[in-house]
């Protein structure tokens, strides 16, 4: 294990802080932070703000102009080694006369894993990689999964009632959650990348979808402009092509990807002549560049992700409400028989969202 | 409005700590506190432990010796004028030729209410009322309730599974909730008067509903002594006469009320052969001095008490677990059928209990 020091810490520390500022920008692009220092002091930093604009190292170079000579450049990630939309990172630093680079974690990508590193020192630059590694995987949970495993980070959101019911029995289920709540929805839809749900919500709720500047929490607005709001694409599952022209999801901005027999996506149905949400997802990755899917939609798609095992997080909002068992459950039937089976979660988060609770839990998933 | 300086608020603060000093111990006598300054300086202090023995003030009255002489008593609760098992505090005070009286709040007790200040003030002390008069409050919800309406005070816990199940179809519920969340439930029922179950889950679960010191949290165990532990009476609902002796709760050690036909209070029945609950409680607090009811049981008892407007408070513990919707629902249908007629609640206190989640909600009452 390399040896840190204390300047190395702050440094990646600040690295990625810098890199959370494209949290709602740079989706499906990884976020990235650099940070360059000469003598011991910062001369340049900077982050990568949207695909196809340049990478944090590019920031933080200009920035530093010719303090790069003899520098330490700190990055959490593994400077790129190809040609894509911009000119690889690492022969940027080697051109830029850098003397070491730090990086919190190599590029998680199988195929291309070591490869800017390889390029560095090859070029005679010291190369150290490993600091605050856990820090740096948190800013790219997405990014992580479909680089690994090919399938895209899913975050499921639900709102209930505090006894886990989302309607009354006759439908009824305006306003469970409280205008802070929805909120904070929109400020997660914005983090996304794509948001996935069904024709059943979108024709019930004439659901748009989108994200809505002005229903931003205010410390969001506060950091970014109007003009630079990504609206996510709207991924829609709709095996009986049921969606007609005149919904709010046709009427607002934004790119939209159809799952129907005449879509976008061809939708591959299992034996119960349901989508097969498995392959449908792994197309989602390798035809449309998804990476992180945000799921609102009702119990049965929920039930479906769940028993799929499809679910990485599940976003729950509690309404201090009580609705009765009567009212209509959170998740479908899951026919569970033992409390072996029972689903586990392990619990990430829990705040007070206005007068609501929120809740953010992993699944623990057991191996098939 | 009297005007209070930063040292009254400081001894009051330390008075409303020392009070905490009996949570576990005092019922159904409250919690009260009491510091005695002499220019400036603490010379006393001291809390009520346990009913029968001595008032806050007494304590604080013996560790000051003769410097209660022109001396201030800062005491959470306005000091007693009746004789009870100890003699009037407020007698006690005059004696001691205390200067200043400063209460947190008056007697609760309407029948009462003044007549202590009002004793200080005809033997020329100064008084004054109010201040930090909301966090005194906080100190004994179930005293000043009992005091103000002769209900007890209502705390409904139940467990549950995020998608708030509480056992599977087949009836399977074992461990829903950690360890640590298990002794939580003892600190709660330790702090209570009564525990309030149904014969019901006394004898599916075998259950004893008594403190034991060995699942106490370890925090509380440092503070006090296995021989100081109170344990809780045991209320139980049997209105058909189910309960057979061999069952655990008659093997341990405490005090049982059974509510039943050939018990200790017998049930008084609504048209739907029901025990009347509102009535019971009213005697329970009458007949037995119970001011604090713990409630542990099934949906049906908590379904009853949540639709009879008795719950103070709901504690709700959530598994981070997924039981599907085919599972036993935290309350039993309580048949609303518009969302005006759903029940709110205030969220008191949110927090992680080992792996799960403590929910602390209040009921907000609609006037019927």
């Amino acid at each position: 294990m390399p040896q840190f020091t204390p300047q190395d810490y702050s440094m990646m520390s600040r690295a990625i802080e810098l890199a959370k500022g494209g949290i709602y920008t740079t989706a499906p692009n990884p976020n990235v932070g650099c940070v360059i220092t000469l003598n011991g002091e910062v001369v340049g930093e900077g982050f990568h703000y949207r695909a196809g604009e340049p990478h944090a190292e590019v920031h933080a170079m200009r920035m530093a102009g010719d303090k790069t000579v003899g520098a330490t450049a700190y990055v959490t990630l593994e400077p790129c080694s190809h040609y894509g939309r911009t000119p690889p990172c690492a022969e940027g630093l080697i051109k830029a006369k850098v003397a070491k680079v730090i990086c919190a974690m190599e590029d998680p990508n199988p195929q291309v894993a070591g490869r800017g590193i390889k390029m560095l020192r090859d070029a005679g630059i010291e190369v150290e990689v490993g600091l605050l590694e856990q820090d740096a995987e948190a800013l790219n949970p997405a990014f992580i999964k479909r680089m690994k495993t090919g399938m895209p980070f899913v975050q499921l959101k639900m709102a209930a009632s505090l006894d886990g019911q989302t309607a009354l029995d006759n439908g009824q289920s305006q306003w469970i959650t409280s205008p802070q709540a929805r909120q904070d929805v929109q400020a997660f839809r914005a983090q996304s990348n794509a948001i996935l749900s069904t024709s059943k919500t979108v024709i019930d709720d004439n659901a748009s979808l989108n994200v809505r500047w002005n229903d931003l929490p205010s410390s969001l607005k506060q950091s970014y402009q109007e003009s630079s709001l990504r609206q996510p694409i709207r991924v829609i599952l709709d095996r009986q092509n049921q969606l007609t022209p005149e919904l709010k999801l046709f009427q607002t901005e934004g790119e939209r990807i159809l799952v129907s027999h005449s879509g976008d996506v061809t939708p591959i149905e299992n034996d119960q002549q349901q989508i097969d949400l498995n392959q449908t997802f792994a197309a989602l990755v390798k035809e449309h560049n998804i990476n992180h899917l945000w799921v609102e939609a009702g119990a049965t798609l929920a039930s479906s992700l769940i028993k799929d095992n499809l679910v990485d997080e599940l976003i729950l909002y509690f309404a201090p409400k009580i609705m009765g068992s009567d009212s209509r459950g959170l998740f479908g039937a899951l026919g569970l028989e033992s409390m072996a089976d029972v689903i586990d979660l392990d619990i990430k988060d829990v705040r007070q969202v206005g007068p609501d609770i929120r809740i953010v839990a992993t699944l623990n998933r057991k191996e098939p």
